[in-house]
């Protein structure tokens, strides 16, 4: 079963709300932000897929000026295995891509869906539940997503709502599965509090498993303008064998893939689809949103601070302190503040207000101050 | 009268009350702290006196490791108008040290003792209150000091209790002149209160206007060893012409210097001398003791935020925000602190507790990250 098992990482994402350390030149899932301050979420993404799928059944999908970057990264990572979006077109196009490729690898191919930059804190309960969700994928034709089992009425993720159990307990997979009622959007602080009483409401964490073969239908039958500049890349593939069809596939996306739809595969695919499916885990599963974050996962001092470089802090509590090691900071009796400083840029805001550093990023932009950014 | 006026700075001061702007290699009247972004504390020292003395009358003491940061900051500073102590010996033996010299330049040389790291609003004010000094200590044979006339009930400087009016009023100065009834150290909140309120006491901000022979004489009389010191040290300069004079005291200070006793002039003479008078004034004088001070004087946004260099403020209220203008300093949401980024240091603080930074060089010493200090 693991012969048709591969993973598709997605890579491509760019955003600000880890500034100052993610950079337009370094987005955030180059950042070491998980467990270990030597590996980037990146890198972490893919460590753990280690005995779910096969090495070489790992496939990136970037954006053409992130590439250089993901090979640096992931050491080891086969040419072909790296796929290059000639233009950002949101995760519909880029999880397209990626299954018309693997379809022809293998007919019956089961990917993964997997955000780059998310951090995970039981790698073992993760396996668990994927191997279900690709056991289940496998056994059917639908999409199997995962729905994260919400900690918190958090008013940040979109959610979705469980219906029936699935009945064919002898899928393997199955006998832990739901149907998938509905998608919400992020809801307002009254909905999340009921969603998290329910029971009925997982978090939506972009995670989902699904045949290549089933996907591209999907897109087929709701987004057709995006089917068709994927068939035209598959035709080059099919037309070309080995790697010269790599390269005439390339020459196809560099023409087709920047007029795809810019929409994601939530909108554009699983929130019109019917026979979503959803597994539901737990698994210390974090977005990484904010820096905030950062505070849910890493260990605190007996003060409450939790601290990454050369730092010290005095008669200072629950701060969350992160510099780049080569310089030095020094927070005194202070509290709750997120304290960042990345090469050339500091950041300081309360943690609650940790999302805001998107206002720090537009007024820096404004200003003409865009070499910080 | 201008003539016999000299002004000595005293710039050999270390500290790391404004770290992390300023370092062991780079100490506070080093930085632009002023109202001018570009310009020392020590370089408004010196400008400050323009029409007060002559410029070739401006000595400046200051430690052996920082004589060529004070002549590249001075620029046009005659070499034998920098005076570099051998060993760091406290303001007695630096004024006495100034001057063994002066007193040879001319017998009457009327000193102005100026710390080179304060800050001045007024600086016209300032050279009022200078000349009346200058004048009254030229016509009496006595230490004038200044004293600040305090605006808060301030626990952090020393004070000075005015006595009766002088009743020479002939004398220029006198006018405006009152014995000096006693020095006081930094008092508790409620005598600070006191002090305020009674109108008879003022800031000892350091300053201070006496005739070099006068000067050197209370020495002698309250500080015999330092005296005996400066006795050779003024030998070597009347046994050798010109240029090798200075040579032959440089030997000699060498020698000696390192051994006198190291006490500053405030205890070793002022407060043990006899006749000592002051002269109050209020000309915006501040102390620049902590980054707080830099709320004093520095003109804040609408909001209330004082900044410097690269900073963008969003939602932050009253905060002092400094950086080095290579690095961009982001504040979002916060309130009351004073978060300055210079070099390879940053440091966050709330503004009340500014003083404490002496915690975080403390800690970066006992952690072995001197190189941050």
């Amino acid at each position: 079963m693991c012969a048709m098992r591969y993973a598709v990482i997605l890579a491509g994402g760019g955003g600000h709300r880890l500034w100052p350390a993610s950079r337009r030149s370094r987005p955030k899932q180059f950042l070491a932000l998980g467990a270990a301050p030597d590996l980037s979420l990146l890198g972490a993404t893919r460590g753990r897929l280690e005995g779910l799928c096969p090495a070489e059944h790992i496939v990136v999908v970037t954006a053409a000026e992130q590439a250089e970057m993901v090979r640096a990264e992931l050491s080891g990572l086969a040419p072909e295995n790296l796929l290059a979006e000639p233009a950002a077109r949101n995760t519909a196009a880029a999880l397209g891509l990626a299954a018309t490729h693997l379809v022809r690898r293998h007919p019956e191919a089961v990917l993964a869906a997997l955000p780059a930059d998310h951090y995970i804190a039981d790698e073992a309960g993760f396996r668990a539940v994927a191997a279900r969700a690709f056991a289940l994928a496998a056994a059917r034709d639908v999409i199997v997503t995962i729905g994260v089992v919400p900690t918190r009425a958090e008013v940040g993720f979109g959610y979705l709502e469980r219906g029936a159990a699935l009945t064919d307990a002898e899928v393997p997979g199955a006998e832990v599965a739901y149907q998938v009622e509905r998608f919400v959007e992020k809801p307002n602080a009254a909905d999340a509090a009921r969603y998290l009483a329910s029971g009925r409401f997982f978090w939506n964490a972009g995670m989902f498993f699904v045949k290549a073969r089933v996907l591209l239908d999907a897109i087929g039958a709701h987004l057709p303008e995006t089917k068709a500049g994927l068939d035209a890349i598959g035709a080059a593939l099919d037309a070309n064998p080995g790697v010269s069809g790599l390269a005439a596939a390339e020459q196809v996306a560099a023409e087709v893939y920047p007029g795809l739809p810019a929409i994601s595969i939530d909108h554009g695919v699983m929130e019109r689809a019917s026979g979503v499916v959803t597994i539901p885990g737990s698994f210390g599963w974090n977005d990484v949103g904010s820096w905030a974050a950062l505070g849910d996962y890493r260990p605190a001092d007996e003060h409450g601070n939790v601290t990454q470089g050369q730092v010290v802090c005095h008669d200072a509590r629950d701060n969350i302190v992160v510099g780049d090691g080569e310089h030095a900071i020094a927070v005194i009796g202070a509290e709750g503040l997120v304290v960042v400083q990345a090469g050339n840029a500091v950041l300081v805001v309360p943690r609650e207000r940790a999302q805001d550093v998107r206002a720090a990023v537009a007024m820096l932009r404004e200003r003409g101050l865009s070499d910080y950014l």
